[in-house]
């Protein structure tokens, strides 16, 4: 009897889950599962904004495959994904060409960067473990420059944040509180260190209500962030960033422009000609495409309508993993003839962390938290995270336990 | 009374230690002493090496003038020296202009490229604080830098060390300890590395006999550094250095070159019109120039004869130490009309490290050392250099105490 390959692509937070909880579900007489993924580690992209201000070293970011995925069970490819053919059930990565029975496509989130000029060559992204600490020390270089050059540039010590949403606003929080090591590291006056964000809305955080999102704003200002609200960035270049406020273009000096203001499914998933909406792929209710019978699309790649209001679901570690639970079930459903279940977004609480031991957040939709409370129950979340995934062994190697700093 | 105006430029070893010593040899009542530095620190430059490698951090390097001057009795000047006007007794620095009784000019060193194409733009010195700490993170932007670029540039893994001197073989030492971790921390493979020291003659440390100088270039090979020797230098670019060997011109690709392959006195002595035979003033036996009967110059900045041989003595740290002996007791007698005392170089060892915990070196001309003993013998003289400097607690604070690591 042929047995079934199942092939998933990714170890990302919808990947990784979906794979240990098949290797749980399924015996490896009835399948042979494989997980492609270009790092032999998967990291938490939620904290990749303290690794890129140097609040917290990678290495508690990221976990070794091997540590959480059980490799006699599941087959591990350390490779370059480059195309998905759907039609001939193959994969082809840099090295080899695969086939699949079973696909699930969890290859998560790129920057956009919406074609305005520069942007892609000039502007650092947070979005994996390599541009986390390249921005880390991209930071520190140019502090560690300033006092080398004849003429002291302050475009050296101007940080811009395009972007105030999630990624944006608790990547400037760490770095409000990372800014007063360096300036001590390189003989640096605080005062001369400008943390700005730009947003081209009028407020930040349109997750939360304009209570928090003020909240939020008040305790930034308190610690020196700068926002320039209501203004486009327009391009971006080696030593500056170029905006639009009030129809007026404004010029700021900067080597550091952080671009955190919008993300797209990766553009993988727009080549394989699965049928996408704004760079995602439309997925039926139990998470497989419109057109094929054994591919399933999840986390920030595909396009999933929230059934109270039909707007799309954000993408955040949060529905991803939720999905890991319904992909995984309906796989094995497809391997032993089960029946299919349907994904139902819960939104459980979001929140969000300004550093400096405050945050803002509401549970439920209900409850608002700021302050310690928030950051409290933002790193227990993170921890219950790590308990799912690789037990009491991860957590504690990995969990966050310094509650009250 | 007119109290004499006691002026010190430079807070190295030798401006330093003839500050310390003359505050304790003289009562306020008969001179005001001032000294004058750029920063409001003094340096082991000694230990630089190792700060531009990031195997020691630049704070136990620096020493608070503070802590080690008693500024009831000194009065400090943090300024930029921009130049000496011997004949109008007066010292222009950026924001005043001082007047001088008596002046002691201990401005050190600084990089020697010879007017080679590229060299004062594109490479990189290991000079002062801000320098060593320059190159550290420099060194490490490039290896973050490595896995974020689609072509990856084998440039900037190459590290190449211009001069088999002093200071080129104990950085590369350093760097060889170095190297692993940043391997560890950027996920390189360390084989990808390649650690070059290109020298002009035929073998290294010309301060030693060749038996100790093979011993240190093998103790180094084996870590992985590799040495072009017969080697000129005659361009450096951003991205490449270009040598002349055997009368062919090889192109290393390189975005970090290193130049340790000479060095010149301060160039503020060259032009303060005190005749100098390259770029070094010619002393007195006393210390004085030979036409200013009121003007020391010493440490690197002075041209000294060895009694013996007649040759110059090197430009060290132990000379610019045992000069301020003397110059602290010369100034003191030119104050209240005592005995002029005549300098007298001896030297008593000279141990460089090779990283590891190996060294080599030679005590009094007679005895070579080697090996972990060496590494012990120069933590001890280091140590000795720091209690003299600031007794028991300078010592404690700042000590090398790693004998055996």
């Amino acid at each position: 009897m042929h047995k079934k390959s199942i092939v998933i692509l990714g170890a990302g937070y919808g990947g990784i889950m979906t794979t240990i909880k098949l290797q749980k579900m399924l015996h490896v007489n009835e399948a042979e599962i494989t997980l492609v993924n270009i790092n032999d580690y998967h990291y938490q992209a939620t904290w990749l904004h303290e690794n890129a201000a140097g609040t917290l070293h990678h290495e508690r970011t990221r976990i070794d495959i091997k540590d959480v995925v059980d490799l006699n069970k599941v087959k591990f490819i350390k490779d370059k994904i480059l195309c998905i053919k759907p039609r001939e059930k193959k994969v082809k990565l840099k090295r080899q060409e695969i086939d699949f029975d079973i696909l699930v496509i969890s290859l998560g989130f790129e920057a956009a960067t919406f074609g305005i000029p520069g942007l892609e060559d000039h502007a650092f992204t947070i979005s994996d473990i390599n541009s986390a600490r390249l921005l880390r020390e991209h930071l520190e270089y140019n502090f560690a420059l300033y006092h080398n050059e004849r003429e002291k540039n302050p475009a050296r010590l101007n940080i811009v944040v395009g972007g105030g949403g999630f990624t944006g606003i608790e990547y400037i929080g760490e770095l409000a509180n990372r800014i007063p090591e360096l300036c001590e590291e390189y003989d640096i006056e605080k005062t001369q260190v400008r943390l700005i964000n730009v947003e081209a809305s009028s407020s930040i955080l349109p997750e939360f209500d304009q209570q928090l999102a003020e909240y939020a704003m008040n305790s930034l200002e308190a610690r020196g962030v700068e926002f320039i609200t209501e203004a486009v960035v327009t391009e971006c270049n080696p030593d500056s960033i170029v905006y639009e406020k009030n129809g007026k273009k404004e010029e700021l000096p900067t080597m550091t422009t952080v671009w955190a203001a919008g993300v797209k499914a990766n553009s993988i998933v727009e080549h394989a000609g699965l049928g996408t909406t704004h760079g995602k792929v439309e997925v039926r209710k139990d998470m497989r495409t419109t057109e094929y019978e054994d591919i399933f699309v999840m986390g920030d790649c595909a396009l999933v309508r929230n059934t109270d209001t039909g707007n799309p679901c954000p993408p955040t570690a949060q529905i991803a993993i939720q999905q890991s639970k319904i992909v995984a079930h309906n796989i094995k459903s497809l391997v032993d003839g089960g029946e299919m279940k349907e994904f139902k977004p819960r939104l459980i609480g979001t929140i969000a962390s300004l550093g400096n031991n405050d945050a803002v957040g509401s549970i439920y939709r209900q409850y608002k938290l700021r302050g310690w409370k928030a950051t409290v129950a933002k790193k227990m979340s993170e921890n219950q995270y790590l308990f799912k995934l690789g037990g009491f062994r991860l957590l504690m190697k990995k969990g966050k336990f310094n509650f009250f700093y």
